[in-house]
């Protein structure tokens, strides 16, 4: 891409193992490595061929690097107009407009363009912040929507993803370790059963600052398994090797 | 002490950071990492000096550890018979008689003995798998109750050591990752909300295959969070400095 093609405020951000540039405005919204880590913990539902739905897309980093990795359909939804547009435009870059497209809708609202019980696999970087504690009022529009539970809460999140999924499908989202309690409550009571997590932990001796959690829609009960830890960064502040090689390695690989 | 006063198919297992030995019998029970690293994680009230109960106490490993890094009362409940009698000559084996006790009875029946309401934190190793799943008729019967939810379950053990504990009295629990959502799910319902999880990891590139959990009673929802990972083993089969230390080291210190 020609970077004149950028508006202003824009830049471009690229993630070499997939191959994917992602047009970002930090005045917006960019994505950080929560997204990346989400898309490469995803694992495929039916070899990479179904269809996938990333809910709450931002400027689409999530659905784009987890395309790279599949075969399949993939649908970007975002409530925000700016960003939508932005993430279309990143998948007209990234010359996937085959099989990658932007649905500007909420969430809530969005079983017009993709029918309930017809999606293989969900994907979810959502809002991380429960509204009452830490909403700031000044903050900027876009950010607060993407940041804090304004549009869309952990229960009604849950219960969308179960409405568009299989059975059996599979639901992947990233979040807040301090919201454990809650992710468990909400995808229990909304049928969708945890069957993978894996902790980021920003350095080896510190608390875990992400989780990634995989559930199935009416998945056996019970034998959740903790994947091994993830450590972003050296002593040093340098990223780890785990971290280096899922940036920069080689194209990720269904497990 | 004089191995001469072990009974037959007994042998004495120390912790030597902590300078305490524990008679076991393999025949019936012993204790494990889970006990140390349960010990090590249970961060006491009242800078030590409250009353402690450990349900489950098995042989006494989990509460006599503990014991030595307070200055409080610790009581030991176990419903075997044959494993109280045990724990009882280690206390007295450790000189702890003045402030360390055993409690013959079933947890739920403890009320007359432990009054509720009474106690500022509550230790647990329980038994880790549900009945129905993995219960081999033909085991041990002292390991069966150890290991199978038979004598107690999760709900009711949470119900067990929210009756006991003082509002803001503290619970810790070891168990295995597979039933977190369990966990989740029958503390909240019992009124001990989860603040602290840690999660053991055989190796480095394993699973977790155990997890350290704090509650409090009556404690803020929300908020949960996720202390650094502890990895056991080396890729060698050594245990990693990090379990060394809690094992070998010096004493430990409350936080």
């Amino acid at each position: 891409m020609n970077q004149a093609e950028l508006k202003a405020g824009e830049r471009l951000d690229g993630l070499p193992s997939q191959g994917v540039s992602i047009i970002q405005n930090p005045d917006m919204f960019s994505y950080s490595l929560d997204a990346v880590l989400l898309a490469y913990f995803a694992n495929p539902n039916k070899k990479g061929r179904g269809l996938t739905v990333d809910l709450g897309a931002g400027t689409g980093a999530v659905g784009l690097f987890y395309a790279k990795k599949v075969t399949g359909e993939v649908r970007l939804v975002e409530i925000q107009e700016d960003l939508a547009k932005m993430a279309a435009r990143s998948v007209a870059l990234n010359d996937m407009d085959d099989r990658v497209s932007v649905v500007h809708s909420d969430m809530k609202d969005v079983f017009g363009q993709v029918k309930p019980g017809s999606v293989d696999t969900v994907l979810c970087n959502p809002p991380y912040f429960p509204v009452k504690e830490t909403t700031k009022q000044n903050e900027d529009e876009h950010y607060q929507i993407a940041r804090h539970e304004v549009a869309i809460d952990l229960p009604a999140l849950a219960q969308v993803a179960n409405k568009l999924l299989k059975n059996k499908g599979k639901f992947f989202m990233v979040h807040r370790p301090e919201r454990l309690g809650d992710i468990f409550a909400a995808l229990s009571d909304h049928g969708l059963e945890v069957k993978h997590v894996q902790f980021v932990y920003g350095k080896a001796d510190r608390e875990a600052n992400m989780v990634l959690v995989e559930a199935i829609k009416q998945g056996r009960p019970g034998g959740v398994k903790i994947l091994p830890p993830i450590v972003a960064y050296t002593d040093q502040n340098d990223y780890t090797k785990q971290v280096e090689e899922i940036l920069y390695g080689a194209p990720w690989s269904m497990d």
